[in-house]
């Protein structure tokens, strides 16, 4: 059961506490889940990192009870009123429900990655540094079937609790790794068995060609400087084409085209959902 | 050549004050552009929209000066320093790049279609009240060549300033307009001659069929709700083929990749681009 806490100082509720400010200092040990949604991921049998207690607004306790019930080890559970929450938190919440999760060992790249001949697609996310386009290429990762998103060093933090909102919480579940210092894309990739693929307005081709690779290792740069020279010419470099006069897309939109097509020729996506109504 | 202001209460600058009071208020005759990316686009040809005037830091006029000489009616523009740009519009201003626009009178949808056998790609947004989401579909109508974006009356303002931002200018160069008080989409898109196809995670039909329409009309609504079921009921129901277990796509990545097969169904598309190195 639910234990109530009154007292914006409790200790149990410290790692809550000035939660922006942390924000600024990076990562810890620790990462902060915000909203039903992303909780019932970090709950549920897919998400990749343990739970270390979440803080509910009183009022939705009875919707989540059951989810935490269902989970094989459930984390002690608080409630606080939204005064208390936001007191502690240091900015008003609104949706009363928070979470802090434990980030365990990172895992290496090569344990994400199903040996050959078993097909394989990777996202490779290159100087990402902008927290919206982590987490919207996480989701995209996700929704596509990714087996694992790498992240070179300047990449930011998928765990940053924005990032997490922004990824509708497909950073707790889809797996990914960070490319050691001095490591190269391409000398890993020859490593696992990976084609590189470098998505490059400059690519000479095409994401409908017949002859996508089975085993996909995607990289993605920044919009402005995009991927560097080195890499671009080591790799095959693909574009996604665009209308004349406004070559311009967003990086986490062209993962999401560029992941679907990979994903497809892969025969990794249900063809046709569950009729869902309206959902 | 450009005017040198140096007091913020100068009313040249009028249109410029209180910035994010404005946004608050919403729309007006005017709207303002940030940003070096956007105002090459609001000076040059495929603009939609008149510049009234351009506000820049001293030292951003020789790098705009050639894009201001090359507009054929080129606005007035005023100097002043970061300090009186932040001064003058309430919060600080960085890149030292704005330009105040005039909306003039909303086209019709029908103006902005062209009559069969053209083909035809037009994005209709229902109920999207978030500015990152129609700014970010705007960029993607844009990259995709769609020939207008058509809102209803709850989605907002595409030129609404984050709006702008967020769709990199594309909603300066992109056509749009509104769907009036009580007009229906499917009896629009009756009259122009257009099928209409309703994206949703329930839909039947996928992207990659050889009988995509060469007059469509895309429709896409909120990521919650949906699409409401009397139009879905009445429209071809597309869905995003997915990977099972995470099945949530950001709307405007819905958007791009569904743009993206349309487009090039209907041959929109450059197959292949400049070779613009790691650009």
């Amino acid at each position: 059961m639910p234990e109530t806490i009154r007292d914006p100082a409790d200790p149990r509720l410290d790692p809550y506490a000035r939660m922006r400010e942390r924000d600024l200092v990076g990562r810890s040990g620790r990462f902060v889940a915000e909203g039903e949604v992303t909780l019932r991921l970090l709950l549920g049998p897919r998400a990749r990192f343990r739970a270390e207690s979440v803080l509910l607004a009183p009022e939705r306790w009875p919707g989540l009870a059951g989810a935490l019930a269902a989970c094989p080890a459930p984390p002690p559970v608080y409630l606080a009123d939204k005064a208390v929450m936001s007191a502690v938190t240091g900015f008003p919440i609104h949706r009363g429900v928070l979470a802090v999760g434990l980030r365990g060992a990172e895992p290496e790249p090569g344990a994400l990655v199903p040996p050959p001949p078993a097909p394989v697609l990777v996202l490779g996310l290159a100087g990402l540094t902008n927290h919206d386009n982590v987490g919207a290429a996480f989701r995209n990762a996700a929704a596509f079937g990714a087996d694992a998103v790498l992240l070179d060093g300047p990449s930011c933090d998928p765990l940053y609790r924005k990032s997490i909102r922004v990824s509708a919480g497909a950073a707790l579940i889809q797996p990914f790794a960070r490319l050691g210092p001095g490591r190269d894309w391409l000398a890993l990739a020859e490593t696992l068995g990976l084609e590189t693929l470098a998505l490059s307005p400059g690519g000479a081709g095409g994401l409908d060609g017949p002859d996508l690779p089975t085993r996909a290792l995607l990289i993605l740069g920044t919009e402005g400087p995009g991927l560097e020279a080195g890499l671009l010419a080591r790799a095959r470099a693909l574009r996604i084409a665009m209308a004349p006069g406004f070559d311009s897309l967003n990086v986490a939109t062209a993962a999401g085209i560029a992941l679907h097509a990979l994903a497809r020729a892969q025969g990794r996506l249900v063809p046709r959902g569950p009729n869902r109504g309206g959902g």
